[in-house]
């Protein structure tokens, strides 16, 4: 399979925003006077939302649906048509596209299913489709998609049931889901929330268009603010690359729902909508680097949205707890501390004034617990609430009450109310009571858009998210960085031809630039004992060659040859045994190696995604990359600063700060060694495995040890 | 601190449940006509839930509340009082339990706050309850709780908010929580998702009565049969393993809601009910020991309630994914896959029956997406959900709806909870569509009491917990024996009076019959010659002097000496480099010890929590015990099969398999190295803690290398 990423920036066609989004005219091709079909529920829900163009069903055998005047098919339709949607067996599409490139129609969204997610006739079919979609002057939807609902603008060109809804509201999200079903549920469960959206659409299949086309659109358009995707992978890195610098431009958060990360989801996922799955590790990486915020559930979807369409913007992570109840604050602390938010000390001020309301059973740390009784007084809760509101060390306050109800709620929502638009940083509420006690509260807090939960875990989950997007937006130069940086490298081509095993791998990566060991390949006892006399004692001597890949196992390996003698009795030793053994006729060699006396073993790899392109793999080397797996991946270019950021992450950074009386590793020299292997790695696009195990890193630098280089068939 | 370990088991009060949860006579002392009072509200809530006995309103201003006679005070009361509700400021509290023990009170509740919580004074009053309350005449809940329900038999010695519902349903839950608030609250919102409870206690400062002290009687009544309980810490383990025995034997859940457990959430857990508070992880290995089910929030009560009483016992955690939409497959599959859930593969007859239903464009794979065109059709969707409900790799079907509303869905409903009804295996429903767009669907489901989810991640993480309640009960023997053990165990008491530095430390361990190296300590260099002859070349020396606890550092250890020149030699350069540079007049010898070749080098330690008692901890060991972390701390006594899968759970049991060529590590003969190590740490008492690292496993066996003991000073 060849690999599926442009070499060229842009080098993909772009969704005609207009004509889909807010069409002059829509042709309904298998249009149906039964309401129940889901051809009459997409005619109903147009007619409904009060769509404004021409409308023109078509089926030969109505000569009107709903006293719309119906066509026998998209030829007879008179003036020009902006979207057809497709509702017909999926054997009789090619014939409606067909049609339909005769009539120029430039959108199409296609219902039905029965292409590649269910066996070969439908490969077959979906072929014709991509091929179709190729030639460049129709853009299809689908197939196996439920369509499309532009909330801003009346157009609801979709038969899901979320779109029966007594009302709906308009707002700044923007919803791009692969799946329909979880799309449009997604959509009802969030506007029963109270959140608003402006698009929303379901990609199913994405014979053509596929939900990045649909995000990059949406990023743009000036009344969105929240774009939110469910996908189960995504195909082309140039567009998440648009996509990432668009967003982060224009500081909307992009919300990824990715699923399929399991064994099982991946199968269940490519049996869904054929969709080639990356791995979860990847993607989190990815997303983090681009500054995506990934969810794993519609609940974090809509926790997230109600803090980003209801409260202020946090300038930092540090939370103030205020509750009526210790128990309460004591969840929440523990809470945020499962997070990444921080509970921190109130300043001196602040406990002095806190000091002046709260009576001697409150306490004046954070959590502050006000007591029911401080609460009962809306004086000093109002003054307790500023006060710490008021604190340089906070940048958020969580107000946290458990069993306010009744038509007290209703005081005390009003309370917050005021209170959220009076103090300068985000206010959220947790209110721990049953729906209906605090029904009165729950309601005018929800009318009045405060930000409430009933969960403190949901809460700090999704402040924590909060706090993730703005500090991505601070972070937003390095991120454009990273993004021109992988533009820029994906443009250079390094290749390599075949299987580079330890010498010539050293050899490849020494001529990109990276240190390696002093070594020389020796081919004679003799020889053997001169190189090592260059390159000084102590040394190692390794067989080399393709066709012994394990050459510690067969005794190809002897380290710490101190004399001249040694060295040419060891070399005779190996070559013996080693042909014996290994049944060879021949070797490349035996490579005279330096020894390195002290430093970290370390593992740095490299392999190279279908979808993803390729990532940088980063861990303790030697036998304890696969044992213990304290390892971590990202994708290519580092920076000096961002690999730093790497090996702080994984475990073994512990020893490299140097443990019981080792001298500390050159975390500077490492960070340059990891962010120049990611320069040339980035530059990859045959599907290549660089593994270097170990690179020695000491109080001196870094050198690469041994090496391999493996060069994956293509199939 | 003294400890507060009991070495007595079953030696500590049982509470009066009798009296305490079925009174015939409560006096509520500072009584009050003010409804909106806490008091008033107590009152209220004993009429409005029709309390059968006495009540005896108490106070001197009043003649009469709500026409029921009021005395001025305790004494003046005529009759016997089986419980008294105080709700007087905390300083008048010893004058009115003076009053109580004189009328032989059984059981008094305080509400008032002003105790340990909030500083010198309050402490002193509540030193004076727990002396009080050691007498053995009177029992205390409180202070600073919020009461009592007995939901079943009608007493509402309480306050709280959560019981103004306009109706409350008695079932098999009781709940014992340390914080008022947060009890009632969970109350309050299980009650409004329809799970009915038998008890409700909040024990706030737990001067004398605490959690576990109902938790036990709980467990002991007919009616109940789910334990829920909200600690900050539990003091006693004596009344823990009891606790934990009961509900093995009589198979009843106990779900814990462990909070305190960040740095912040200490504090104020501290500040709260001024208990102290444990290490996670330890309360996380003792409950999983012991059976019970951790829970971080109210929600994975709610939810795992909601399976408990509406769902049937599965049988394994096998689960069998049907869904309407693709999506949902994949998400659920993730999810399983997140949890210790598998989602296995249908067996062959089910594949070709449902081969027979599943048109071109579902697939039967698991998760089976039966599309929405077939759950449209009953017939078919029936007899799939039978079908797979057959197979006998399935123990649990999760059936998933994404927008199924509206008429439709009541429809659905219906057939749903027919469906759960004829087959045997627990069928659990998550639907995925907003209340309002699903309600008929919804309540329905609701009332007819079938387990139904909005959000896949809570439905799966609460069928994890399902499953692994009755997997705990499946293990009942394996931890009744831990159980006894233990218990036997605590009676001895194994004590050390000085810290024990290397040599000392491996002689106690030795004398415990835990194997150590082959090593003689010497006292000249000629002896040092001697011993190694006896003990087999090659030796290392090491340094023993309680003076130098890192002895490598001042090269106090020579390693690898192959004969008795060498180790002649060695000793000389130990002795006079180590007297100078560690500026000593003399040291306790030098060691002689046989050197291990090959093998793993492994942690074993042990520390003695005070609420807890001993724990113990192992992982890899040498310098990657404190830098890589990976490390499990269990509670001791261990069986073999127990310390087996402790090694078998750290990632460095990769390495003892048989890592690169090396021979594995005699896992037997290491499980009995654990579990004899774990019984002799059983025994301990004092504030101990002890170090063995490095033992070195190899495939012949398991000695102890070095170690050592510091007895902590008790303050």
């Amino acid at each position: 399979m060849s690999l599926k990423i442009k070499t060229e920036f842009g080098g993909y066609k772009k969704l005609n925003f207009g004509t889909f989004f807010n069409p002059a005219s829509i042709a309904i091709v298998g249009a149906s006077p039964n309401e129940k079909s889901i051809s009459g529920r997409t005619l109903n829900n147009l007619i409904k939302y009060e769509f404004q163009g021409e409308i023109y069903p078509v089926n030969p055998k109505y000569k009107e649906i709903n006293k719309i005047p119906t066509f026998p098919d998209i030829n007879s339709i008179n003036g020009p048509i902006d979207l057809a949607i497709l509702i017909v067996p999926a054997k009789s599409i090619p014939n409606v596209i067909e049609q339909c490139l005769n009539r120029n129609v430039p959108n199409v969204i296609i219902y039905s299913s029965g292409f590649a997610e269910s066996g070969s006739d439908g490969e077959g079919l979906q072929n014709y489709l991509e091929e179709v979609s190729n030639r460049g002057d129709i853009r299809i939807l689908g197939p196996n998609c439920q369509g499309i609902f532009n909330v801003k603008n009346n157009v609801a060109a979709s038969f899901s049931g979320a779109l029966n809804l007594p009302s709906i509201s308009s707002g700044p999200v923007a919803f791009a889901s692969q799946s329909g079903a979880l799309g449009f549920s997604t959509f009802n469960q969030l506007q029963e929330e109270g959140i608003g959206f402006n698009y929303v659409v379901s990609t199913g299949n994405e014979v053509d268009l596929e939900v990045s086309d649909f995000l990059l659109e949406f990023a743009k358009q000036k009344d969105t603010d929240i774009l939110i995707s469910y996908v189960e992978g995504f195909k082309n890195p140039d567009k998440l690359l648009d996509l990432a610098e668009i967003c982060l431009i224009e500081q909307k958060p992009l919300i990824t729902f990715k699923v399929g990360e399991s064994e099982v989801g991946a199968i269940a996922a490519s049996s869904h909508t054929a969709a080639l799955v990356g791995a979860g590790e990847l993607y989190d990486s990815l997303f983090q680097q681009l500054g995506f915020i990934k969810v794993k559930d519609i609940d974090e979807i809509s926790d997230l949205c109600k803090l980003l369409t209801k409260t202020k913007k946090p300038s930092g992570n540090r939370v103030g707890i205020v509750t009526t109840s210790g128990g309460a604050g004591v969840i929440i602390a523990d809470q945020c501390s499962i997070n990444d938010l921080e509970v921190p000390k109130l300043n001196n001020r602040t406990i002095e004034n806190l000091s002046n309301y709260l009576p001697d059973f409150g306490s004046s740390i954070n959590p502050v617990d006000l007591t029911a009784q401080i609460a009962s007084s809306n004086k000093l809760f109002s003054d307790s609430i500023n006060t710490i509101a008021e604190d340089p060390n906070i940048d958020i306050l969580v107000v946290a009450l458990t069993m306010v109800t009744g038509e007290r709620s209703a005081e005390m929502a009003q309370f917050l109310i005021d209170k959220s638009k009076e103090i300068n940083k985000p206010l959220v509420v947790i209110w721990m009571a049953g729906d209906k006690l605090a029904k009165p509260g729950l309601e005018l807090l929800k009318k009045e858009k405060i930000a409430c939960f009933k969960s403190p875990k949901r809460c700090i989950e999704a402040i924590n998210k909060l706090v993730k997007i703005h500090s991505n937006f601070k972070r937003k130069n390095e991120m454009l960085t990273f993004i021109s940086d992988k533009r820029r490298l994906l443009k250079n081509e390094i290749s390599i031809e075949n299987n580079l095993f330890e010498y010539k791998a050293k050899k490849w990566l020494e001529k990109n630039g990276l240190p390696i060991t002093h070594e020389k390949l020796a081919h004679s006892a003799v020889e053997a004992g001169e190189y090592a006399k260059d390159i000084g004692f102590p040394v190692a001597l390794k067989v080399q060659s393709e066709k012994i890949p394990h050459k510690t196992d067969i005794g190809g390996v002897i380290l710490n040859l101190k004399t001249v003698e040694e060295v040419e009795n060891a070399y005779q030793k190996i070559e013996s045994e080693v042909l014996q053994k290994a049944n060879l006729e021949e070797i490349d060699g035996i490579l005279v190696q330096e020894m390195i006396s002290d430093g970290v073993e370390l593992f740095v790899g490299c392999t190279v995604d279908k979808q993803l392109g390729p990532s940088i793999t980063f861990g303790l080397g030697g036998i304890f990359v696969e044992a213990i797996k304290d390892t971590k991946t990202v994708l290519p270019p580092l920076s000096k600063i961002q690999a730093k950021r790497l090996i702080e992450e994984i475990q073994g950074y512990n020893i490299m700060k140097g443990f019981r009386g080792q001298k500390p590793v050159n975390i500077d020299l490492l960070s340059e060694f990891i962010s120049n292997f990611s320069i040339i790695c980035a530059s990859l696009k045959q599907s290549i495995q660089i593994d270097i195990n170990p690179v020695v890193a000491n109080s001196n630098g870094v050198k690469i040890v041994d090496a391999l280089v493996v060069v994956e068939e293509e199939n």
